[in-house]
C-alpha cells in the first residue's frame, strides 16, 4: 500500500510538470526520473519542442541528460522514470541505451507509442534491455490533459 | 552519374567523421545532414557517447540538433542524412520526428538497427514520416571500421 501511493506521487509530479508544459504552450508531457537506492528525484521536465525548436526535446530525453548529468555517467541502470504519456520510438530506444530499471507511464499513446503500441520496441528480439513496464497510471487525467490541449490547439 | 559521385562523397564524409570518432575511442559512427537545395553541409558530427558520458550522443543526434540550430527550426523536411551505420530506433525515431526527407546509411546494423532489422520503424504503420531510404553505401568500410574497433576493445 505504501509502495503504491509512492508510485502514485511520482506520476502526480509527472502530471504537474505536464501541466506546466501546457502552460507554455507545449505538448503537456511530464518527467520525473527517481533513484531506486536513495529515492531522490534527479530530473524533473517537461517537454520543450516548441520553445527550443528541437523535435527531440521530449521529457524523457530531457530528464535522461539531466540524470545523467545528476549521476555523471551514462548508465541509468539504478533508476525508475515517471512519465505521462507512453514513450514513443525515440524515447524508448533512449530509455534502453540508458538501461533504465522501470518505465512508469500515464496515458498510452496509440498513435504514436512506441512499449504498448506500434513496434513494441521492448518486445523485439533485438532489444538490449528490457525494463519492468508499468502502464496506465493516472492515465485518464494524462490523457485529458492532451485532449485539453489539442482540443485548444484547433 | 553525377548524383551517384555525390552521394558517395558525402558518405565518404562521413566515414572520415567516423574513423576521427575511433581515434577518440568512440563507437566509429559518423553522420553528414545536408540541404538538399542549397547542397550546403549543416552538420557534421560523429558518435560522442564516452566523452559526454551521454547514451544518447550518438552521430544522427549530434547532427540533428546541429542542423536545427543552422536553420533555426525543429523541421529538417529539405534535409538529407548520410551516417556510416543504419541508425538505431532512437535515432530513426528521432529522424521521423525531425521530417527528414531522406536517409543514406553504410553499412547494416542486424543487432541494433531499427530501418532494415529489429522494428523496421519506417514500415509501421503508426510512424508519421516516412524518409527515403538508401541503405549499404559503402557498406564494407563502415562495417570494418566497427569490426575493427570492437576487436580492439576486446
Amino acid at each position: 500500500m505504501t509502495q503504491q501511493a509512492k508510485i502514485y506521487d511520482f506520476m502526480a509530479d509527472a502530471l504537474a510538470l505536464a501541466e506546466e508544459a501546457m502552460g507554455q504552450g507545449e505538448v503537456p508531457v511530464g518527467a520525473v526520473i527517481v533513484h531506486h537506492v536513495t529515492g531522490a528525484v534527479i530530473a524533473a521536465t517537461h517537454n520543450l519542442v516548441e520553445r527550443t525548436q528541437d523535435c527531440t526535446a521530449h521529457a524523457e530525453m530531457l530528464a535522461i541528460a539531466q540524470a545523467q548529468e545528476a549521476l555523471g555517467t551514462k548508465s541509468l541502470s539504478a533508476c525508475d522514470i515517471w512519465v505521462s504519456l507512453e514513450p514513443c520510438a525515440m524515447c524508448a530506444g533512449a530509455l534502453a541505451h540508458a538501461r533504465i530499471r522501470r518505465i512508469y507511464y500515464g496515458a498510452e499513446d496509440k498513435k504514436g507509442g512506441a512499449v504498448d503500441n506500434g513496434p513494441h520496441l521492448f518486445n523485439q528480439p533485438t532489444i538490449h534491455h528490457r525494463p519492468e513496464i508499468y502502464g496506465g497510471l493516472s492515465a485518464d487525467k494524462a490523457a485529458a490533459l492532451l485532449t485539453q490541449f489539442f482540443k485548444e490547439k484547433r
